[in-house]
């Protein structure tokens, strides 16, 4: 790294731990307070703000992104409204920090008490959505975090119009600026030098796909929460109802394909397939899905007319994010679970049946944030759970598992209360 | 890395996970049950486990390892004993594994909970410690986690001889020896192919100093708990009271200063430099405590005819592990708190006063994993906190913080539980 970035780097770390200390001993009106400035401020500077993303859009057309990436990345009146009206969302939640986790009186004469804290400084590394910028900070501020944020380079106009309207209304509630801190330069260096601020940051939420997650599992000396990736199976089961489960099989897949939490293989146990893959191959191909099945899946399919893909190994190990279904064969239920041992990313599975036993088996023996009885994978997210707000999806198991709400952002501190005690 | 290290490490994943799946649906009975197993058959295998760590023994001597490394490897039967009948507390804990830890039903439809379930597989890397290898394969099977162990070189037979006896009482009870792998080879390439077994390993525990901890959270991509060290801080307010202060400055330092949880240096508010460095000099200095003062520290005790260093930010930096103590007088407490922002490990710190004021400042501005109003720093230790067992002494935020017991080896998932219920 050359020196200015690392100069740069520490400066910002430095700062934010600075920044962090101040924002730890607010109360949760205060926070409100804040937030609520926050809101205010980007409403005011709602003009200035659209025309910096309109700056993006135009150089994102000038340099030939797709329609669908720029749409992620477009903001309007109606967009920016949803965002700001989302913090609303966030001041309605119960603030976790301070709260006191557990008190006792020990033995060798302590009060001891764990207090709920926030974890400090958070860095953020993410695609190009602006609604991002807003989303992070605001919850990182609810929770008492001070927090370094790293979007996608074509958003960087939105973004700087975004964190400094956000910047102000901080400092309008007499806290440091750089609670806040938004990394201006695309520089990719700067990624990985903001992965290594382990003296000054305490968590690395990467937020976007598998070579950034990867990316930050490799490079990062500082806790990295990975998630997001999903490669989420149903498993038809024997004993599964053969109509309502081709219902939630086609929500899994169909509702919104491009998340983390659709459907990417369906495993079917076999006594099934006369009855259950004619009705879900016509079904889901009237939504426009296409398949990859298994060769017993494929030679079904053939005799049916239907037109599907042969899948491998490498297919029913991918995250499709779109219109697209692998489909296997299972001899019973514990292959469907060697299957989803071998290929899921630890997101979402779920089971289809009417029978309490296979219903138990499947939950006690699939290892996912997430497994489900008779329902779609769809409704892993931190809205659905009730949450009230997400910070991300985690697939890892430290920390935190599955939908991450304020609660994720907090740790704890031991405190321990003597009268001039001493060990004996 | 040499391709049979490549292929001994997947294997050695590989068979840990897969061990892992029984032992994450034991009752806690069933674990009560193996180990008890473990512990009989330790105790049936004595004689041999005695003779492996004699042979460890002499290779130390031979090898030059000084008195103090010698004993810390050593076993003798009373030692083997004790480290038996520990097992006897473990068993004596409560199992956290199948608790619920939150069910509600949603508006959604589903039947939401969470169940704590055990991590999967461990991987612990330790030092020359024999009695690691029994205590953490121990709290790893208590909590239904497989285990891949990486001692010191210097206590490979005895660790063999132990793992061997453990392995043994696995297999007699019904499951896959390899729920409980010692890494043979003292080949130091292992280590860094172990911190990259993501794929299989959900966990690494360092215990160990420095260097290991920054090994671990340089080169793994496995969410790694860093710890175990201490840089720990007594600030004396000028309301606190000097006699009982020095007591527990005393405890701090001197009652087990090889530790992590064990005093470096004591800050100490001006108006009290008259008062209580004399008797400090004079009480820790009878126990043995050399000294590194800064200037105005320095300056009393030349005065005084004491002989004590001159500190630096080097010496403030550093973990004493000895009879060495840092002192600094400061103006005011937020001059403690930011010296110890600057120089702690986040382990423990405390303030010594009568000020309830002062308790609560430094107990909000103060960000350790434990703080402490009139205590020794010395309580912080997982026996000391109640919680029966300790895995190790965490100092960052995510997961766990201080000293952490059998929830630490845990996780959870979120099982949904539907009547195939579909998302809007």
């Amino acid at each position: 790294m050359i020196e200015s970035n690392e100069q740069y780097l520490q400066a910002l770390g430095q700062n934010a731990k600075q920044a962090s200390y101040a924002l730890a001993n607010l109360t949760g009106t205060q926070k409100q307070a804040l937030l609520s400035a926050i809101a205010a401020n980007l409403t005011a500077r709602s003009q200035d703000i659209l025309a910096a993303n309109s700056k993006d859009v135009a150089a994102a057309r000038k340099n030939g992104l797709n329609e669908a990436m720029i749409d992620r990345l477009l903001l309007d009146e109606s967009r920016l409204k949803g965002v700001i009206s989302d913090i609303d969302n966030v001041i309605s939640l119960a603030d976790p920090v301070g709260t006191e986790l557990e008190s006792k009186l020990l033995d060798n004469g302590l009060r001891l008490s764990r207090r709920r804290v926030p974890l400090g400084v958070i860095g953020v590394i993410y695609e190009a959505r602006p609604n991002v910028t807003v989303d992070i900070a605001v919850l990182a501020l609810k929770t008492g975090n001070a927090v370094i944020l790293r979007g996608g380079k074509e958003t960087l106009q939105s973004n700087l119009a975004l964190s400094e309207a956000i910047r102000s209304a901080v400092v309008e509630q007499g806290l440091d600026a750089d609670c806040v801190q938004l990394i201006k330069s695309p520089d990719r260096a700067l990624v990985s030098g903001l992965l290594k601020l382990d003296q000054f940051v305490d968590m690395i939420v990467p937020r976007g796909g598998q070579n950034l997650q990867r990316l930050c599992a490799e490079q990062a000396t500082i806790p990295v929460i990975l998630g997001g990736i999903g490669i989420c199976h149903l498993y038809a089961d024997k004993d599964a109802d053969i109509a309502k489960s081709i219902d939630v099989i086609a929500n899994a897949k169909v509702q919104r394909p491009t998340v983390c939490n659709a459907l990417d293989t369906v495993l079917v146990h076999e006594s099934l397939s006369d009855a259950l893959l004619p009705k879900l191959f016509s079904t889901l191909s009237a939504q426009g899905v296409s398949f990859y099945g298994c060769e017993k899946t494929k030679a079904i399919a053939d005799k049916l007319g239907v037109s599907i893909s042969l899948a491998t190994d490498e297919t029913f190990g991918q995250e499709w994010l779109s219109l697209t279904l692998g489909i296997k064969l299972v001899s019973d239920i514990d292959a469907a679970i060697k299957h989803i041992r071998t290929y899921s990313s630890g997101h979402s599975e779920g089971i289809l049946t009417d029978n309490i036993h296979a219903s138990a088996h499947f939950i006690n023996h699939v290892d996912s944030a997430a497994v489900y009885v008779n329902a779609s994978t769809r409704f892993t997210d931190g809205g659905q759970f009730g949450l009230g707000a997400e910070v991300a999806v985690s697939t890892q198991k430290l920390h935190a598992r599955g939908p991450m709400g304020l609660e994720a952002l907090t740790t704890y501190k031991w405190i321990g209360v003597g009268d001039y005690t001493v060990r004996g």
